[in-house]
């Protein structure tokens, strides 16, 4: 019972969020590298996180309530016990998925506004998050045609590995590296649900033959496609960020640059000292 | 051959050592930002894990005990040759669950109350002992209904995360961000051991249809709804223990707390020091 | 539709690869133990990895071209609407992994010759890299023979294997022992494309049964026979520059050799400083 | 075509080296915590690895020649032309085997007795070793009855496990911790080679039930136990190791003793020295 918009609804989401850490990162890792920035920055990155976390907070509780009160929706209600089935399993599920993400902005909003519990707290939310998502989706296929199977297979890849990704980035906090590789699956996952979309309800009307090999082959390599295509976004935007911050200001002497070593740098970013 | 007291046992001992787990972590690492708290509260936790211990090894050998000499127990009797068949397996293996969690309690006995050998030993045994549950857990399901099965696997998920915790905190012992997801995975287990007495030996008396994968579904989804609520007690149980150690003593200037660098840091707790 | 040369091909690639891999980093170790080198070596390591991301990226547009404008290929064709099917979605899938190769080619060469971007990108690029071409291998074996399937099942580990390395090195980057098995198992990559080759289209005209349980037995034992063979080509390889180098120069002092410790070592090398 | 002596030898082998270890390196734990011994220690453990490379060396050497020059062995012919198939594929195998932890060995030797290459390789060759071990059996039970594949199943966990504990090592050598883990995987493998030997080639000429599936949960429960007294046996190694090492030595401060950290100790071992 998916449609095409319950399918781009997230994708843009993700699209948006992909975007904006990309930018985010970059200006981070930027300014980190340039003395004159560093002091007043903090305050400022804590600003931004709190704001981040402020929107998020308000996305999903907007996404819960139009997936419960929506046309089709349970209402909150659970079990129907006069027909004795459960009401619209779908959609409590899409609600679960959104409580989750409310919860890491929950706990980002309360990390990064006061100094009541580890700042890596929000990382391990939002890897519990995105395990939360690939998990529903996993036990969410049962009985549907091999191409629709597979595309939320490759979706799976995706969403794993983001969550796999921020738990790596609960220990190595502010690894650039780390950051733009979760930039680029964030970005592959919003385009990824626009593709599910086009393909399953195409709203140009063409229809897949949703078993036919060829098919499934076709859509694992348009997989890759998108994956390139979003590591080539996140580097024209890293470049754009990079290039802009250092327009503005006096260039820094070359041998402060160059491979970071987390563990010897003074602390100089807010997620490093606060 | 389960039953609802079966589960309900197990879950019950998991609860309760969630709650202790978090009231325990969030102490320490309070006390550890707290200076004045210091050199008195290092004697104070070992006498605490040595309680902890000892009375984990009481449980476990009491219900190494209870499995073996309950009405259908198989009294140390492991082969009845007279009917050439193996005496009740499934109690013989829950007897082997305990023994491990005995052989974590022992360890941990001689760990902190000697010094005999490294402290991360009581953290691997834990692994152990949660990977043996799981382990046997694993080849436990044999010809089940289709719920059962996946209401046993959904556990899995809990069991072999907390092992692969316990196994992080090997090597980053004292992380509160480990700490407190495990025992957030703790209650989760616990809660869950009471859903699958409820779903399957339910004493209500309304059965529930084991093959409806309608039914598969609300379940999984049910399980990430006990995921996020033992994470938000968890949180409830760290805000309360914060607050009420910060009322207690005189607050700690702002630029001492912050994010926690494990290797950074002076060695304030027990189990950093000793 | 595989051929003997279209594995022999890249087979002979890996293979360079493997061979300049080992070389460069014995040379990089070896001049990283002596101090009179240090200085020297930074900037001709730089211009080193100049040259090979070039050659990379040369090699991998050529591979994209010729799968394209070969005999077979599609030639920038993807959809024959005519005939209503995918146009030689093999070589489209070839080409993509020839993709993601110049991708990293290209980010190698921004990293190395600017100080825009972190080193470990290139790694992350690398893994990013062998982890696609296993995952579109891993789609790629629908209704094959077993003895084909196994064959590629092989290739897998090798390939799967070398993406994990690749992600570690992000974290322990200039750790020999991981360059080491990265350079055996590229060989071992290599020489196992041609042995796929031999078996599936053999040019001596003998033909092997793609059912017999046999010869899927001797095909995994020849496996772990290429891998030690890598194995020993590396070290000897390792041995003869570690002398060439040792002979040109003034010995070391036994005490500065031994046990590396990276983190406590000054940065030597370009990996390190730059 | 196994038998009770083919599994009965490599199990005497891997006993013989948990046992082994477990004496080594609580031996090293113990003289590291003592300063008096530390200059004397680090040649004589030296010495002992190469005297323990050596005898490895031995022992695998002699176990190729037995696996191909016993009496249904292949003598080192490999493709019987003749009759057109592969000759006594089991025992290449196991050679195949034997020839891994010779190349072990001899890594082993060269890295303790010289000083070309990191220490840390021998642990990763010997990770090989052991992931080439299982390799081989997950490809070695086509076609075999269920409690034949399970008992063999079982020892994959252990002998990846083992692999993976390696490859751990790798980057944490000298950690008890992991070091005692491997000691009591190691006793493990090698009893469970001896019981897979009792189970399916019973000497008391005894015929189990192999598609019973409560012997197939019967044996799963007993590999726990393996587990239970393979680590009961290395505490109890370690107990009397370092209490024979404490009575002849004079006592330690009790400050110095506790958690290891093993990146701020100096280096003491000839492990981390070397």
């Amino acid at each position: 019972m998916g449609s095409f918009k319950g399918h781009a609804l997230p994708g843009s989401f993700f699209l948006l969020a992909g975007v904006w850490w990309t930018v985010k990162h970059s200006l981070y890792f930027s300014s980190r590298r340039t003395k004159s920035l560093r002091t007043s920055s903090r305050a400022a990155q804590r600003r931004l996180e709190v704001v981040e976390g402020s929107a998020v907070l308000l996305c999903s509780v907007v996404g819960m309530l139009l997936e419960q009160f929506s046309a089709q929706g349970p209402a909150l209600q659970l079990f129907d016990s006069s027909q004795q089935r459960w009401t619209s399993l779908m959609n409590w599920q899409h609600s679960t998925m959104y409580l989750f993400f409310s919860l890491w902005a929950a706990v980002s909003l309360v990390v990064h506004s006061s100094e009541a519990a580890p700042l890596a707290l929000d990382r391990l939310m939002l890897a519990v998050a995105f395990f939360n998502e690939g998990f529903l989706f996993l036990y969410h296929l049962h009985g549907r045609a091999p191409l629709d199977v597979h595309l939320h297979h490759l979706l799976l890849f995706c969403v794993f590995g983001l969550a796999l990704l921020c738990l790596l980035e609960v220990f190595q906090r502010g690894n650039l590296v780390l950051e733009l590789l979760r930039c680029a699956l964030t970005l592959l996952q919003g385009s990824w649900f626009w593709q599910i979309g086009f393909v399953l309800y195409s709203p140009h009307g063409q229809v897949w033959d949703q078993s036919d090999h060829n098919n499934v082959m076709f859509v694992t390599m348009c997989f890759s496609w998108h994956l390139a295509v979003a590591m080539v976004i996140v580097s024209g935007i890293y470049a754009a960020v990079t290039c802009v911050v250092r327009s503005r200001l006096r260039r820094i002497p070359p041998m402060e640059m160059g491979l970071l070593k987390p563990r010897e740098r003074e602390p100089e970013s807010e997620d490093e000292v606060l």
